[in-house]
């Protein structure tokens, strides 16, 4: 049973930035009773004429893990056996950044404005320490973050995703409209060939992850539209066009992980990410899997990132 | 019952041209007792190392149509009820062009070389007369055939396309790029934007169109491939961007049809091509209708472009 107008939310130190809140706006909370990812309400909060759309489940108690999801992703496109996973001994807040999906506003064509907003976000909760874990596109939002904010990130995980300028990662934004024309010409959904292997194998764990997205089926959040999907890829794009970024300003632990052959964000950058990380912990990379190893291997990843967490 | 080894194939003249046949490859060619499109058998005829496919129907006497598909199509994007109407009283010929769909070789990336190819093919059949349904890019094939072939074309019927040069035929490559995209985000086939209109009866129209796509469960074409795709594109953009072409060369009979609000080839150039062709007829603008405006209207068109063709 849930409770949408339950507040969730506690403001336990009464944060300096709380007077960015518009407390005026209405503000619809997810129920603590949540118990799957896929019953869990979606709740909203004001913050400077935006809503931002948010699903919150798992214990109250000890630093919450912030989901940072990839290009294009909405509330829907976290697969729910690591949503559960994680939430069944961490609280977990998935969310959609400014102008995606259920959030209003317009959406930032910088990674680096991303991060602030995400911030924002983060500390409309209430919150003055965190977890991320970013995929991905969320993955250099989570980097950003981590450097700008050391006091208020506590722990890392990035998957599928690679420092400023990494190899390969200017071409996300061709690479992606490629796979959609050719989804689309195939009636496939361009997750497949841009997340996961070309083997059976491959193709048999991309479509089962298909299967898991769709098994929330009330209260979806919306589609990202074209001009939110195109700012996306515009940061993208200036992201792996950076000049090689300073991982040392990133002091926090990092857990990296991702499928040995990735052809979105080339595996190659979970490797420098690991190497050039102060503080990095690698998961060996999951073997015939892409973009989407995490998904591919939900219960080791979720296994992994839990020990990690609780280090 | 179909008899896919049975030759349906006559060639009255000994067509001249017929020593480019590969004699010693396999043809198959579908069966005179084909009822409907939607079992009808699909064939191929072997042409210089090409493999054409294609599914022929209707009545065996009578100058044959041949329909020239839109960008992307293959067989299975012919609409049902369109094929099987005129079916009814005239030998109908789909073929996937050289490189699409079940037809081997590579996709030729100019509007003159595929009314080549189309010209090949027909002839590869036996057949000295034909008349031809070309429909958008297929459009474009056909006023190059009637041009280039006087004699062997007896009658046009273009549908939802335009002259070389016209007005906003050089963005369609782009339109179709964004179509695409906003569809795989929403989950929605783009040919619903393209082709009908964005009210409720367009829509609904367009749903129904999408669901008669469907219907034809077995035995279905491939899709067309990516690098084929983008050969169409660039054969697009080169026909928009070219100079109005001197349509007094089409001495044929034709009839011009389209919807009121084409946003793909916009409906001012069907009203150009009545205006400029030599020998036109105009159906009126199939109102609340796009691009798609005689799928929309299959009834209507059917027996108007039956009347044209028996005139």
């Amino acid at each position: 049973m849930t409770h949408p107008s339950a507040p969730r939310l506690t403001n336990p130190a009464g944060n300096p930035l709380e007077k960015e809140l518009d407390m005026s706006a209405p503000r619809n909370s997810p129920s603590p009773s949540t118990s799957s990812y896929e019953n869990a309400a979606t709740g909203s909060v004001s913050l400077r004429g935006v809503d931002f759309a948010y699903r919150d489940l798992g214990p109250t108690d000890g630093v919450p893990l912030i989901l940072l999801i990839h290009l294009a992703g909405v509330l829907d496109n976290w697969d729910p056996r690591i949503v559960d996973g994680l939430a069944a001994r961490r609280r977990v807040i998935a969310f959609d950044n400014r102008g995606v999906g259920g959030s209003s506003g317009s959406t930032p064509d910088t990674i680096e404005a991303m991060a602030r907003d995400a911030v924002r976000f983060i500390r409309a909760l209430g919150f003055d320490q965190i977890d991320l874990l970013g995929l991905s596109m969320g993955g250099f939002v989570a980097q950003v973050i981590a450097a700008d904010e050391p006091r208020l990130v506590r722990r890392v995980i990035l998957a599928g995703t690679g420092p400023a300028g990494g190899p390969g990662i200017d071409r996300v934004p061709a690479l992606t409209i490629k796979a959609t024309l050719k989804g689309t010409l195939t009636r496939q959904d361009p997750k497949l060939s841009l997340f996961f292997t070309e083997t059976a194998n491959g193709r048999r764990a991309g479509l089962a992850f298909l299967e898991r997205l769709k098994e929330r089926t009330l209260n979806r959040d919306k589609d990202i539209s074209l001009p939110s999907f195109r700012a996306q890829l515009k940061a993208i794009k200036q992201w792996g066009r950076q000049a090689p970024s300073d991982l040392s300003a990133i002091r926090q632990p990092v857990l990296v992980a991702n499928g040995e052959n990735d052809r979105m964000v080339p595996s190659q950058n979970t490797l420098d990410l690991a190497a050039r990380l102060p503080q990095s912990e690698l998961v060996p990379l999951y073997p015939d899997a892409g973009h989407g190893g995490i998904f591919q291997y939900h219960d080791e990843f979720v296994t992994r990132a839990l020990g990690f967490l609780e280090a």
